[in-house]
Formats: C-alpha cells, structure tokens, sequence
C-alpha cells in the first residue's frame, strides 16, 4: 500500500533509500542541505522541500539520515526540524548512526507531542543502500515498527527490532564495537605472520573456515593482503562511532578496553591523514607501532 | 597404501586421532605417559611401546601430541627420545601447539641427522578430532608434506601448507590471536547491550550474516548468552598459546597490542580459578571490570 513518505538527508547512504523507496511505489517529500543533491529524486517523481518542517507537514513517516547526533537534533528539533510540520501521529525514523542516549532524549520529546519516533541505524554500508540489502537495527514500540515494517522491507533484508527507543542505536554500536576489534584481531595475526616471514595469504586461507573465520577476516583480510583501503567504510566514521561507544560506555561507567585500544588506532590514523581510508587500515596502525612499512 | 605410524601423546586429542589413523587401515606403535592410555588403540591391533624411542625403532612416520613446548622437546630429544630411535628418512610429525621458534630449532637438530620434521597444530578440538575434522596448518619441506598428506587426511579436512618449518606453529598462532581477540569484540559488544539494558540475544541476531558476523559471534556468542562454559577450548591452554605468541612476539620486537590484553583477560580468569572454563569466559574477565554479575 502506498504511504506519504518523507526523506531528510540525501547523502552517499540516503539518496538510494530513498530512490528504493521511491520504486517500491511510494509518495516522496525530500530534502536535502544542497538543493543538488535533491534533484535525481525529483527527476523520479518526488517532491522538492525547502525544510525539514515541510517534509514533515506532508508525510506520515519521516526518514532521517545525517552523520552525527548534533545533525539530527537539527533536522528533527531546530527551527523548520521536523517537529515543527509533524502532526499527532507522524512517525519520525532516524536511520542515522548516533548516540543512544540523545535518541532517547529525543524520542521523549517527540512523544511528549504525540509524535512517534524510531531509531533505526543500518549497516552494509553504500552497496548495501544501493542494492536494497541494508541490515537494520530498530528500538522503538513494536506497533510503530510494523507499520513501518514495508517501507524499511523496500531498503534492506536483515531487519530486526531490537527493543524501545535507543536500542537500534545500541545494537549498532554493538556492530561497530565487533567490528573494530575483529579488524584488530586480524591486523594483528596477519602482522604476526609477515613478521615471522610467513605467507600472510596462506595463513589466512588456513584459518577460513575454522573459529577464526568472519567475514572481516574474509573481505577485510583481502584488503590487507592486496594493501588496497579504498572504502568501504571510512576510517573517519568508524572512529565518530567509537567515540559514540566511549561516550556511552563512560556515562554507563562500563569499560570496554578492546574498544577503546582500537578507538586510539582510529585516531593515529586521523593523525597520519589516512581518515579517508577504509577502516581496514587499522593494519597501518598495528604496523606503525613497530615501524613496519607497508 | 597403509604405512608404518607411531604415534606419541594418546591425550584427549591424541587418542582419537591415532584411532582415525588406524581405522584408515594403517600399522600403528603408540606410547603414552600413562599406559592405561594405549588400551584402546591396543585393543585396535596397535602396539605398545615403552619409550617414544621405540615407538621410532618400528615406525616411518612419528606424530607428536602433546602439550607445550618441554614436553615436545622431552618426547623428541631426550633420553628415550624418538631421536634415539629415528633411522635416516624417518619423518616426525609434532601436532602440538608450541613455540615457532622452538620448533625452527629442533627441526635443524633432526635435519643435522638427516631426520625430517613437520610442524602440524591443529584446530578444532576434540570434536574435530574424533570426527577427522581437524583443521591442520602445515610447516616443513613440501615433498615431505606430500608423503604425509594421506595421514593428515585421516584425521582432517582443511589442511594446509603454510611454508617452511615453523610456519604451521606461525599460522596456528595467528588462528589463537584472531580467536581470543574476536571473543574480546563479541564480549565487550554483548556486555556494552547488557548494560543498556537492551536483549543482548537479539543483539547477536541483528548482527549475524553482516560484517561483525563470524563464527565466534554464533558459537562463542550463544555460550555467553546460555552462561554456558562448558568447554570447548579451555581457558588455560588459550593462555598458554597467547603466551607463546607474546614470547614469540617480544623476540621479535612486535607490539600485539590486542593480543596482550586479551592474554590479560586470560591471566585474570585463571587467578579467578576458571581456567577450566572454556575461553569464551572471557566475557566474564569483561564483566568483572565493570563489577557486573552473571
């Protein structure tokens, strides 16, 4: 059944959500901080906005995805945010990765005038956007995600609703905690063996397979081997996400030193300009520590 | 074609192996520390012997299952040792997990008696073991390799040569980095959702089939979520192996900075009196930071 739809946020990852959306047959609203950006939408039939509230003002449920957590507080609470054009009703879904804690506040907000929010960050990153193959990870009322259920089943596969508001972002960070530190656990084996003078390929083609098999040890262990860090996923979002674990962890009071090791590899390679790389360049930073070159 | 095999070490992993060698139809002397041990692969038509030296006198191929690194050099060089026994061409097979370095060493001492060595740890556990599932990493000289393959096919399936002496016990090592870190990532993530407050189990389901996803995260991942330790691969022999690889390591001048704080996590359950846990008690080691209970 075709909905109202809006779509805040048409970067690297929004533009194809929204286009996929678009072709499953719905009603787009979308906007976009370049007016450029919004302009393949508009050539598919959606409509142009100049704000957030005016997306809002016309859809039922309002998609959002931006980079960091001060950027949806401006898109759904500033002036002409989101906010100001929902109705009782209207369902706001963060797609962005950012703080559990601020989603929560904002969900409190939202609700507090009847507005429904969730939060629902994806990974699989611009294939996965492109393709329709996004994992995503909900918190929020169980009714409010099976009424969004077919608008996120037109974006991705794995979809699974995790808990109330806030929980999608923590499974997320979730992600990117296991995700960080199996990269380091493979930088660090696959170091092992070139410093051992050992076929790093081979040792990698012995442990497919076994309990040292994942897929980071699959695809980002072939992108160690052939020393190629075209992203992928960028070193300098993978740090913002682990600064948002740290944050998180630390008003918790809870310690997680694997993460927090792996969040100062992210930041050497911020400071040795390698932030654009894919985060598989945190075998850099383990090479670097013994000043191996690569 | 059936071939001459001693076999010395009849432990928990030892025994079933020898016994997959013998149903594959070839002869077998096997000595162990204990005799009660040799029993059932007497019972199966092999024979007993008194010193891993005599177990060399009868056999062309000579597998090692033992514990660490003494113990292989005690089975090989000492008094009684199958060095004692070995004739020019014998091969000797050491499928434990020791010291790269050790091995390099007691590979020349045998080579200097025109005596072969492979080095062949495997993984996979007792599972693997009984069922021929193994996986083997192989190092040594590869027309020695082949004439051992079909032995190595008895017991296991992945089996790979990694290079020369040494480079089995190499691979076998980064397989102990690549698992004991990836436990650290799916335990801090785990704990990190816990103390949100968010269902850790659906958690692990969001992240299954993406890029955190690995065999740990499903394995090791659902023993966490079932409190369930029972080992598996118990934690005091993982901190042997992250000892050699820290050993190995620090001879080498490289920093593995994951690897040594999971090798921490390691110390601090066995001080805790859970070194016969399975390693996946890691999680616990995480817990205990934050003065979480389970």
């Amino acid at each position: 059944m075709a909905m109202k739809v809006g779509f805040v946020g048409l970067g690297i990852m929004g533009r194809p959500m929204a286009l996929n959306l678009q072709k499953a047959g719905h009603r787009l609203w979308v906007h976009g901080r370049r007016s450029s950006t919004m302009q393949p939408l508009v050539d598919a039939g959606a409509s142009a906005c100049a704000s957030p509230a005016e997306v809002a003002k016309n859809a039922d449920v309002v998609f959002v995805m931006v980079s960091d957590t001060p950027d949806v507080e401006q898109v759904i609470l500033a002036e002409k945010g989101v906010v100001h054009g929902a109705r009782p009703g209207t369902i706001v879904v963060d797609m962005s990765t950012i703080s559990p804690a601020a989603t929560r506040r904002m969900a409190g907000e939202l609700h507090s005038k009847k507005v429904e929010m969730l939060d629902a960050p994806v990974s699989g990153g611009e294939v996965g956007a492109v393709n329709g193959t996004l994992s995503i990870m909900v918190g929020g009322k169980k009714d409010v995600f099976d009424k969004v259920l077919p608008l996120f089943q037109a974006m991705g596969k794995n979809i699974v609703h995790v808990g109330e508001n806030g929980a999608g972002q923590v499974a997320k960070a979730c992600n990117q905690i296991v995700v960080a530190v199996t990269i380091e656990a493979v930088s660090e084996a696959l170091t092992f063996a070139r410093k051992n003078g050992v076929d790093a390929a081979k040792v990698r083609a012995a442990l497919m397979g076994g309990f040292a098999g994942s897929k980071i040890l699959e695809v980002h262990g072939q992108r160690m081997l052939d020393n190629d860090f075209k992203p992928g996923f960028k070193v300098k979002l993978h740090q913002k996400d682990l600064r948002i674990v740290m944050e998180d962890a630390g008003k918790l009071g809870l310690a997680l030193p694997g993460a927090a090791l792996v969040a100062q590899h992210l930041n050497a390679l911020m400071g040795a300009g390698d932030g654009e790389l894919d985060s598989s360049a945190i075998v850099k930073a383990v090479e670097r520590l013994s000043a191996l070159a690569r």
